[in-house]
């Protein structure tokens, strides 16, 4: 059996809200949030969005993270939620602007360092535009270029990644696709720049998980986190892992297990109205089913079948895989 | 020249947010919001939510009401935004929350009597699921239907109408297309049920507007309301009006006119990055121009063209209706 | 076990083309079709499209139906392949048109009593518009109802259907959605129109296919027939069934068994690039083994996890379900 | 006024078909298609499918070249539409299919040169897939990356294209954005291979046109062809230019002039039900006046409203470029 990797984002357990509803569920305490990560088997680890109420409480996310020895997947700057960046960060035309999401990034990998964390991410979920005749598409993205190598000088070490999304919030994102994420690294031409893949992210742009990440293989190794949910694959709905696919992720697990990914799979969910513990731990408990189906399989036998280019072949495998019938 | 009608939901002017920011501007008190309205020309009514914050503050609404002038186009009971819906509201098989649902509703509809409105409008959001083996299909649908019946039975001179959306926020909405919301007058057998159409609802369904509201037309002359918004065709992006579809548009309105569309056009809008007012202002500006197109055409050759199922007849004249070119 | 009634389209076993390729296998004759048909043990019976080369052929099906002790499922009329159809058929603004299809669609149903089928179907694929300012919406509309109720009341025994797709080959089909034909079977108001619901066609517009059999159900018992195949949600795909999801076949097996239908599932694919008998010979397997996981399964705990609302219950169902553990 | 370099599919002034109907108008010969294209006064030049047909023809395309005058924009190779490669052409395991797209690839691009055209291009539309576990994603397109260089390698005076769409006729292609086609040619690593944008896929793919072609502009001067038409975003409906967007080519447009892109646009259409030679003449008709947009606006202008990311202002732009009020 292969070993499991779960990490999740820490607010991911508590309530959340939409643009219509406020606050679906009740707030926690940041001790009440490690309790419930803690509280699911499954699951070894954290990721941290350092937003602004996290980056004044450093200290007790460090004291947390000890006292239930979960290990941190990933540090994330938030970019995205504070209304400072509403118009872009890294990609910024604003000078001002651009600076300070360097500076919040800096410290996120600082902090990152401080608790023993290799993986440092970034969303750009507002470097992009709404709007027709709203943005110079070119000296944004050359920004954007210039703040991913600046951020990668910084710190060799540390990987710093770059999730991909094809819109939401603005209408149009810069780095949309698996393709432009590549791009971007080509462009960059730093080792430890690399790609935060999101599977509904993914989903949503209408690639196949598997082939994204067999994509990132081949073009210098950049695949360094991955985040994990479900949707119907017409908006970034969310969902609990397994619920809505069920074959795609087992082929994004044989394609993760054929390319040698050994990071953390990190569930990063909206329960809008399920208890967010609750719908963390199914997420993980289909995780384990579905990697279970991978574990039963021959791995030869799926290589063989691939080789084939046959759509018959291939159906009937997956029906297998399902059957735990293989081997 | 056809006559402006033009109203807006009141918050539009205000600030919005999404579901990751919180706040992407300012709040504003009701006197701002009547104010800013009241400041842009071409709007001469406005559309009120009546959530909690505003059912405590009818005195204050009817007061700015008359202070400014304006309108009141059509007042909603909030069934979305308040918590206490987040698994429905008229389709709730609690009890309860739903008759808590039909108290709220009652007490906007007689709100709307008490400023002279004659619209009363249900946007059932929540009123749908997230997952498969989640919901009673057809017990949900059914009670939802039975709320409806009472609520046209409860004010009989008063337009009920159901905006239909396809998703968002559930996953899947139960009253989700103008096929669908038809089905429902059709089922519910009262002559004051009727339909509000959101624009870029319709959009997001794939509909063509302005087929939509022939439909409405031909099964019962149910169209009663609208709403009115730009979108990329994949999500309600509640954008300025005419800022990615123009012809479209077009064809709206003068479907509006030749089936005697007499209601308001409401702007509904969510201009995150944007100074509310200005975006309002901006649709209204876009809404009058492209009214103008048809004003200045010949609804004679326009219906000619449209007799012929002619594609190329078509794109000709939507390029002389652009242009002004006709009559 | 619930006895298995797969039907298929008898072409589908054959060879395929798309817009580009005009034949992407060889073709196969009459007798050989019916064998390919009869090799496949998980059916009994195949679904007939009167094309204008099978109305000529008559008597040969017949003979081959009874050769090979297949029954006929369904009997269709080709409005959509014969290109005299191109700018509609039942809704069509020239009388000789509209005449034709009714008149080819009498002989179908002329045929299907023939040989002991009481399902007709139209796929109204052509009756639509492509364009803005291209088509009379009310109008057709109403020729295409009228249409309807003519056909009804020709043959009062047969149960008429209408296959419903929200586009292709058109870019809007008239009647587009479940909610759209439900409405036509209201305006027609006769006891004999009904639906075929091709399960593609439903995912295509962003229905849940086991609501869109429940909603049939609700209004007025109207589900008559069923097509099957899989796609990506985004196109008519046409696809092996359940390659691509998996549970959603399985929550609509689910509510075929509670609202009582008896009727065929018939398989309906364009492979384009496989073998078409053992294209549908997977399909057919598919459909078995996600018929037994419902056979396996307790059909009273389903109902009572659905009555909860309960995206965590749901969620462990549906893992339940994949395992086989229930029971 | 900017000089107007429109050039035609030659087989789009004939007719077409789809999956369903194998011939909705007529055929037409070689010279009446050219006569059609010669007697649109827009056009100025014929794109080349060098299919099977054409292949055998060469010498009869040549002349119907010198007769009318007309230049030859680009040459394709068919890599589609021979059923040989219906499983893959350059991306083919199948290591005498490769062979045989390679050498059909390498006649296309001699008859280029023997028609003085400097543009060669390839649409890899059965490189892909259709099912999960059907391809070896890297393999694949290691293949596919090998080819293009070898075919950069033989002709280094021609632009070898690569014209990327996201799906169809696979439900999934290798080069499916203008990101994944552009890392292409940073992995190919050759100065004449190059993007052949089609405007539609670009919006089938959520994509901005505008953008797509600013960032072929950023990363190596990529784009070398253009191919347009309009559709509704969700499917490549090759429908007429301008009949359901307006601004968005109006944007288009401007970012061609920005970044100096001086090659032709391609009408690339499927007028199923219009006579081809018509719809052609329409969309050449659109584009003039849609570039006429341009040329009336100030460059500037529209330089400064970009540089202020302000969807207010770009929203106003929008409607003064559309009312020719600007300069």
């Amino acid at each position: 059996m292969n070993q499991r990797k779960y990490s999740v984002f820490i607010d991911n357990v508590a309530s959340c809200n939409d643009r219509y509803c406020g606050a679906y569920g009740r707030s926690y305490t940041m001790e009440e949030k490690f309790d419930r990560v803690k509280s699911i088997p499954l699951l070894s680890a954290v990721d941290i969005v350092l937003s602004p109420d996290f980056m004044n409480d450093k200290e007790r996310i460090r004291e947390n993270v000890q006292r239930t020895g979960l290990k941190v997947a990933a540090v994330a700057v938030d970019t995205f939620a504070d209304p400072v960046f509403q118009k872009g960060s890294f990609a910024s035309t604003d000078s001002g602007i651009r600076e300070l999401a360097m500076q919040r990034a800096r410290e996120a990998i600082d902090f990152a360092k401080s608790v023993g964390c290799s993986i440092f991410t970034t969303w750009p979920g507002q470097d992009g535009y709404d709007y027709l005749f709203q943005a110079d598409y070119i000296k944004e993205r050359t920004l954007f270029q210039e703040a991913m190598a600046e951020l990668c000088d910084y710190s060799p070490d540390m990987s710093i990644t770059m999730e991909y999304k094809i819109k939401e919030p603005r209408t149009h994102s810069y780095i949309s696709t698996v393709g432009m994420a590549l791009l971007m690294c080509e462009a960059v031409g730093r080792d430890n720049l690399g790609i935060a893949l999101d599977y509904g992210h993914a989903a949503l742009g209408y690639e196949t998980p598997a082939e994204s990440a067999a994509i990132c293989k081949m073009y210098g190794d950049r695949l360094k986190h991955i985040h994990i949910n479900d949707n119907y694959r017409l908006w970034d709905d969310d969902m609990i892992v397994g619920s809505v696919h069920t074959l795609e992720f087992v082929e994004f697990i044989y394609w993760l297990r054929r390319t040698g990914y050994q990071g953390y799979m990190t569930l990063d969910q909206f329960p809008y109205r399920e208890d967010g513990r609750d719908a963390v731990a199914e997420s993980a408990e289909w995780l384990d089913y579905l990697e279970s189906l991978v574990d039963n399989a021959d791995m030869d036998e799926i290589a063989e079948v691939i080789k084939k280019n046959d759509a018959i072949a291939a159906s009937r495998l997956m029906r297998k895989l399902l059957q735990g019938r293989i081997a």
